[in-house]
């Protein structure tokens, strides 16, 4: 009898081409509907379970390209344990790659390890050594590499098969170009995305151009570039703006956010639109694009680069209002739907629309917002902080990146959301290639711990990278309101050596706190005033800025922020954590005083065992904050912070036998 | 300037279609690539991440169907917490289905929820008055619910609509059939297969036929229907054999598996093939195949199934090697190869050859054991117990599984493979219903808990269903060995109990642990000679089976063994766990002694939280080893356990206003 008819049958033979299992491939992110992300020059890894029936040896390779090629390059797997196999690739161009597995039974090792087995047992091997002939054999019909299997073949003719089948460089030659048996690819080619490094480690300064100016003067374009110098000097690489275009004047907003303004109020920024243009043109009182591009060109030659703002907020003032009707979400009576979150409505902000009412995209709006973002880059701007984009449509966000870059690889998207933990990750899917996190409102030795702990070791680690602002112009953080120059100088080590980027908004160096009432908004907040300030008034954090920032470009280890491993301090109150590069050795150690009120005295491990050392032994160290070197003998040491003298430490430790620097 | 061409034009009206997010589908084993479990009549739970953009208020459903059919049926699902969302379905067919899932905007529920935040803030509301009706009028003209809807138009035309339209009555509706916005459907149709209640919910007893003759006889078909009472008596439902095949004679095995066989020797029953047939024969010393039949329907009137042992192995002598010599695995000179574990050699055991020197399959031989399933399929036989399928190709048991399974659905596979974890796992994901475990090797109370979490909370669930076997014919446990009777009753109550099925090898309920010295094989293996045993010999734990195997078929709780819960007992002797069935409200607390040497007097806690009630509540309590009723009185309590009196205790926590039965 026979049930299998003709359709089956070719599902049997497809079927059955898949005999090794290759399952929970990392990064694999939502079974491949998203890219994982790598950096150019960065080790990416690639791990999977591979398997097959049996007791055979078994081969894989990871196998790669650029999306547009054909050709892949293949990267042999090891196997870790458990059945885990493990390979590093590294990618050298900005742009989308995809990556796949190969998975084979190793028909020359099965044999290698039995034959073996079986001289060592005393057993006639002569059919087997005909086997490993007849192995060898099919290498040769199917290899290109002739040479070294040509003078194989000659040295099993001349004798001694079985000594020269069983020779370490047979076995090395062999599991190279041996048979691969039931080859079986994994049925997914897997997105990547390569950043060049700048999306991945990045310190931004954020700051107010029309705060630049004289005291009481508007800043422009140009006093800004008078500030570069001071940027660039405490160590940052990206300078960033909120909003630069111009503000409407309905329903603006007065100081400290009242609803109504008085005739002198500049108005928020975040009010895009007015007669003298929208998104694409700048406020006239900060200049004009020339000069914005003076500065652009400015920055450059200060090896900054500038970041901005893009909020897709209109005004009622909005040019688009009345040049495209169609844009803005209106209500039965006609009129156009103000912001909302009821029962609070905010007048000084309109909805673009960006759904059609039958399910479509809205694309000319989409167009528009695409053509805005290359407008910006064209002038040399391919960092964008994203202001809510939480509010706006995933599929929105995902079109427009990939559309900006196909022209801009380089382009830099951070996303400004502060929301929910699913759609935070989800907008890091569609592309965003950094993203604001709850790092302001993780405060205690716990907290960070699983923050941290959840950011570099779970999926996530895959395609979202944290840029850990320590300040925002929305966010006074309460910690900081209390904690004095103590909490804010470990608040900017903690966020510049726990992730990859970080940033802050100007005023922090100089431990601004001043809130209004109860609330994590800054007082006299420069979203609706100027704010002029000396940047030398004592008690600033400078010296600690240009610290960490310094470390983080010499000390390869604090590049990849998933390297991270916390360490042994006995305080609830310390956090010691370390970062390491494999690849150069270089391993930071780092203990931070949580508490900015009371000092610690604490004792902690030094991880001796992360170098093959036992607990006995010494290992060379060098203070980062100091520059001395020492020795660390053993692993239990003694340490004591204080929130004033040495609320941090930073150790080099240096691995027996490599150089000092 | 447009970037925009055609291509890319069409992917953005796609893109877009997908404005709510859909992840974290479970069940979805390996990204869909495998079929999740379910049982015909038993709940099936589907969870999501779900949420779109913005602050509106969503809606989703499960969509499911069987596989051959094209319309949905549609459960509405429900918010958890944290953008997790659920619905619970059940099926009421064998057979394949396929389910998704849909997500949308809820347009009702967002204006209603913000109408209401505004009327309770006294704000004018009579533009989303017009909004709502607007609302309704979309449901009016796309539902086909017109009644109620109608009468909605009616009562909105008569005045007071804001009253209307806020009454809960017309949330209800309007839940029902207003419009979805953006309605977004899983990309992916994903697999279900649905079992009859047998597959996840079985007690199983082997024996050997041969050892069910008067002493010193071969048993025969005919003297197994004899022991049918006795095996319906203990509870059991599926009664399972060794196979039943001609046994070959070359390099036979002798007792207690020496190499060479005496004359007198029956040799193993794995050894499968002679000159009296193979596969599809039955040993002619048990009888013919009229026989079997008779035995069969004999069992099926004792209301127990036959499960057959389908071991693909060929002794030396199996027809198949000289009627087709292609499937068997050859060396270069010609000889047959043996099986073998190098250095060790099985000499009455061939290999059969599951693909060609091509990489395709034997299809042939594939076929061949697709008939043979169906050949015992065919004479009543549904239950299949699968010996060693690791070791041949996953893809030919996904096939075979298929195959056998388009003509009986109702068939049961159950895998026996003893290997490393994510081999196990594979092997249920291509369609095993059952799978042997590392029950017997999991004894302490850790390693109970620890395996126990993996199978009933980790994704494995889903699709891998163990059949806790406290011993077999290879399988001799060391703890059994020097347990004595506790020992083997406490394991037959932790089976029974902590898995949906399990099952036991004759010999068991007499305490039998006789062994080869530092083995785990059973002295005198009944796998090479004939045994003949006491059935009523004093000492036995038939009492104990009888029990467990009946409260299984009574207390509802004991089915889905995924409903396991650990609770809280203060000694590392004592296993307190509970199993709970939300449907009937059916709660079963074990305690079960873990040390079968010295007793225990502990302290436990009774989950009075999982029936709402506070800790100083009262439960009423059935003793399910005596039957006595009483009540428990608060949280805290204390039991003795000892090995000889009470091993064990069941208790049945009977839910505040619930009946007794």
């Amino acid at each position: 009898m026979s049930v299998t008819d003709r359709s089956q049958r070719e599902s049997l033979a497809s079927l059955a081409a898949h005999r090794m299992a290759i399952e929970a491939v990392s990064p694999e992110v939502d079974a491949g509907r998203f890219a994982a992300k790598a950096v150019v020059g960065w080790p990416f890894e690639v791990t999977a379970d591979l398997f097959g029936d049996g007791h055979e040896v078994f081969g894989a390779a990871v196998l790669y390209r650029p999306a547009q090629a054909s050709d892949w390059t293949e990267v042999l797997m090891q196997p870790l344990t458990n059945d885990r196999w493990r390979a590093e690739l590294t990618v050298d161009e900005i742009g989308p790659y995809v990556y796949t597995i190969l998975a084979w039974r190793d028909v020359w090792g099965s044999w290698r390890r039995d034959t073996a087995k079986k001289i060592a047992a005393g057993q006639d091997v002569s059919v087997e050594v005909e086997e490993g002939r007849l192995i060898v054999a099919a290498a040769i019909a199917s290899d290109a590499d002739t040479k070294p299997l040509q003078d194989l073949r000659r040295a099993l003719k001349s004798g001694g098969a079985s000594d020269v089948l069983m020779r370490e460089e047979t076995d090395a030659l062999m599991s190279r170009v041996g048979p691969r048996a039931n080859k079986t690819l994994y049925p997914h080619d897997l997105p990547l995305w390569v950043d060049r490094e700048r999306a991945a480690f990045s310190a931004w300064y954020e700051l107010f151009p029309r705060s630049t100016g004289s005291e009481g003067q508007h800043g422009t374009f140009r006093t800004v570039i008078d500030r570069l110098p001071y940027v660039r000097d405490l160590g940052f690489d990206v300078l960033y703006f909120p909003p630069i275009h111009p503000i409407g004047t309905t329903n603006r907003k007065g100081r400290n956010n009242t609803l109504r303004a008085d005739p002198e109020d500049i108005g928020s920024p975040y009010a895009i639109g007015s007669p003298d243009g929208g998104n694409s043109d700048v406020h006239p009182d900060l200049g004009t694009l020339d000069d914005f591009d003076a500065l652009v060109a400015a920055a450059a030659e200060h090896d900054l680069e500038i970041a901005l703002d893009i909020a897709l907020n209109a005004s009622p003032d909005h040019p688009w209002i009345t040049e495209h009707p169609d844009w803005f979400e209106r209500r039965p009576d006609g009129t156009i739907k103000y912001a909302e979150n009821p029962p609070k409505k905010y007048e000084d902000i309109v909805n673009f629309r960006y759904y059609l009412d039958d399910g479509k995209p809205n694309a000319p709006f989409w167009e528009a917002i695409r053509d805005m973002f290359v407008f910006w880059a064209g002038r040399g701007v391919l960092c964008f902080r994203v202001d809510n984009p939480h509010t706006k449509p995933f599929p929105f966000w995902e079109w427009i990146i990939a559309e900006v870059r196909s022209l801009f690889p380089g382009a830099i998207f951070l996303s400004e959301a502060f929301t929910r933990p699913k759609v935070m990750k989800r907008l890091a899917k569609v592309g965003f290639n950094q993203s604001y996190s709850y790092y302001t409102w993780r405060n205690t030795k716990a907290e960070l711990t699983e923050y941290l702990t959840e950011l570099t070791q779970e999926e996530c680690r895959h395609y979202m990278r944290p840029n850990f602002f320590v300040n925002t112009p929305d966010i006074n953080p309460v910690f900081l309101q209390t904690s004095g120059r103590p909490g804010f100088r470990t608040r900017a080590i903690l966020a510049a050596s726990l992730s990859g980027s970080w940033g802050l908004y100007s005023g922090f160096e100089l431990c601004e706190a001043a809130s209004l009432p109860g609330r994590e908004e800054y007082l006299d907040s420069e979203k609706y005033q100027l704010r002029h300030r000396d940047f030398d008034a004592p008690g600033n954090i400078k010296d600690d800025i240009r610290l960490i920032n310094r470390h983080r470009r010499e000390q390869p280890a604090l590049r990849d922020f998933t390297n991270l491993a916390f360490e042994v301090a006995h305080d609830e109150r310390v956090l010691a954590y370390s970062r390491h590069d494999p690849a150069t050795g270089n391993f930071i150690l780092f203990h931070v005083l949580i508490d900015p009120h009371v000092g610690a005295e604490f004792s902690f491990e030094v991880p001796l065992w992360k170098f093959g050392l036992v607990d006995e032994a010494s290992v060379e160290v060098q203070d980062l904050i100091h520059g001395n070197y020492f020795t660390w003998h053993g692993k239990h040491h003694h340490l004591a912070l204080d929130p004033i003298n040495r609320p941090y430490a930073i150790w080099r430790l240096i691995a027996p036998g490599s150089a000092r620097t």
